[in-house]
């Protein structure tokens, strides 16, 4: 599927400090001589046809055509009729799994040091199912939709994903004690693709066990694979163990398509300065090149990106240095040489 | 409502290591002098006339009389058709206000020395509605429910405890942003209630965004008040910081009734062998003494308790000592000299 030419890849900029982040990425990218080629789009909303906003037709073009892209953060408008862009991008090309890899990275100072977890979201269904009704009065349902046919694939996808990342272990994390039926059919199918998967350890553990074991011992954990909800909360758990959405990547992969973006703010108030840490969109970078095969630039620009971090010299200010977004971006560029 | 006299309150050992934690509680509040007397019950789940397995008659009317009850442990059959008795007491005595604190102990060693949060979870409905179909084959759907009434009672509830407890803040917990009708009810209802409380800081957080910044730094917080299934996470993630469910205390509040537990398991294979922490168990009766307005042998209790574990001498195994649970127990007894 990915020929060793030049292959093309949708860019979405975002908002906010979504340009200054991305410009960082290709300078890094073009410095490493990674063979991609770049197709800026814009998502910022527009009004359809429909009269309904949503994600502009060229976008959807691009990345039906390149089936990859990269993305910085996306600013959610408030109030009635917006959905979150993010969701929609997800939803429009039915990018079933998320991955965010959380590992502790030398340099960067947290109460943990041996987080190296991954956690696998169904990222389609689940509570995000979008169906909701007030029944009377005062009385609202939401639905939460699990089905057999997105459990399995993203199960499947767990344990793909973890042996090719050589990875020892998968647990299933699910409330089946409480919602017996939902998560009972999310976890038998956990279990019935963990039994073609012999050599990789399974474990079935509950959600706030999960919880309370992660903070206390990372370590426990390998790969988690989780119904939707519980992998917004665990991803953010884990990367609040390394450091935060700042320094953690996401990638979000279909069948036909894959999405790598940042998953922090758009963090308005320093848009535009050269303060921004572009850690986390250049991680999801190199998820995306590991993605595409291309392991040795992904290799390469990841050993320099940490090396600068561990260095310490030019991390920027959410790290607690005083380096501009351009300085650490050079000094990573530095390290090819 | 509560007499200077002695009060009466219903005692459920519970299963494992139920018993004798039971028997610790109830020497040290023996020596203490505490005005209670104990109605011990068993609520093993037998056969009713329906053919359903449940809850005895003699634990529910002794509960409905005493309207207040202890709880150790209990063991959940497993296998379809039995309901967590847990969730069986909450339901049964619409204990509407699950409250949990949290607070770093000294001589407790954690990654965390300066936790001190409660989180208050929605009891009743929610993700725990029990409402589930299979729609067609592998498609199934939970219901999750959001009242006013259970969102307001338990929001009234959590401000009027900041109140009573020198509280400074209340933040509600959602994913309003997803499940719009749904947390946004249960938002609502927190708003609406904070405004009668202006002396108290409300805050709205994204569950997601609480669990990373409770890991980075919990002194952000201070009350949590939130729907269900956020709130079981909630609070074992909490209780993760401080040392784990053998340290922390829990409260099922109700406006005719209160059922304190400790919330960890029954630690069957060191049942009966004088090896087990009755902190947890002991922690929650020092709640249901606050919760009597028996404020002075609250304080007193407490002391002693923290006292023996600040000092370390006959912390047991689960904390890494040596000590027995009776001599735990003792050393805190000792403390009333
Ligand atoms: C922005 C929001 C809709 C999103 C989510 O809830 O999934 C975010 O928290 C995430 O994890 O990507
Ligand atoms: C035992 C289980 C049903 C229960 C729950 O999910 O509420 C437990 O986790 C708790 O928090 O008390």
């Amino acid at each position: 599927q990915y020929s060793s030419g030049v292959r093309k890849v949708t860019l979405i900029p975002g908002h906010g400090i979504g340009p200054e982040i991305t410009v960082a990425v290709q300078k890094i990218f073009e410095a490493a001589k990674v063979p991609i080629e770049w197709d800026e789009v814009d998502v910022t909303a527009v009004r359809g046809p429909d009269g309904k906003m949503g994600i502009p037709q060229k976008a959807i073009d691009s990345v039906n055509a390149n089936k990859i892209g990269l993305k910085g953060p996306l600013m959610t408008p408030i109030g009635k009729g917006y959905r979150s862009l993010n969701l929609a991008l997800r939803k429009e090309f039915d990018l079933y799994a998320n991955v965010r890899p959380c590992r502790s990275m030398e340099g960067i100072k947290t109460l943990y040091d041996n987080v190296d977890v991954v956690t696998v979201r169904e990222n389609t269904e689940g509570e995000y199912s979008g169906i909701e009704h007030e029944i009377v009065d005062g009385v609202v349902q939401s639905i939460k939709l699990i089905t057999e046919e997105a459990s399995m694939r993203v199960a499947e996808f767990a344990f793909v994903f973890a042996k090719e990342n050589n990875r020892k272990k998968v647990t299933a994390v699910h409330k089946a004690n409480i919602m017996r039926m939902s998560d009972g059919l999310f976890l038998r199918c956990c279990r019935d693709v963990a039994n073609k998967y012999p050599d990789i350890k399974f474990e079935e553990r509950y959600l706030d066990t999960v919880c309370l074991n992660m903070v206390q011992d990372p370590a426990l954990f390998d790969v988690l694979v989780m119904p939707n909800l519980y992998g917004d909360i665990m991803s953010d758990l884990c990367s609040g163990l390394v450091g935060g959405l700042g320094l953690t990547p996401s990638g979000n992969i279909g069948k036909n398509g894959a999405l790598f973006e940042s998953v922090h703010g758009t963090a308005p108030d320093i848009a535009g300065k050269d303060l921004a840490n572009p850690t986390a969109l250049l991680l999801s970078a190199i998820m995306m090149l590991r993605h595409l095969k291309l392991h040795e630039h992904a290799e390469r620009i990841q050993s320099a990106c940490y090396a600068v971090l561990r260095e310490g010299k030019h991390l920027t200010g959410d790290l607690g240095g005083t380096g501009k977004c351009s300085e650490f971006t050079n000094a990573i560029i530095s390290k090819f040489n």
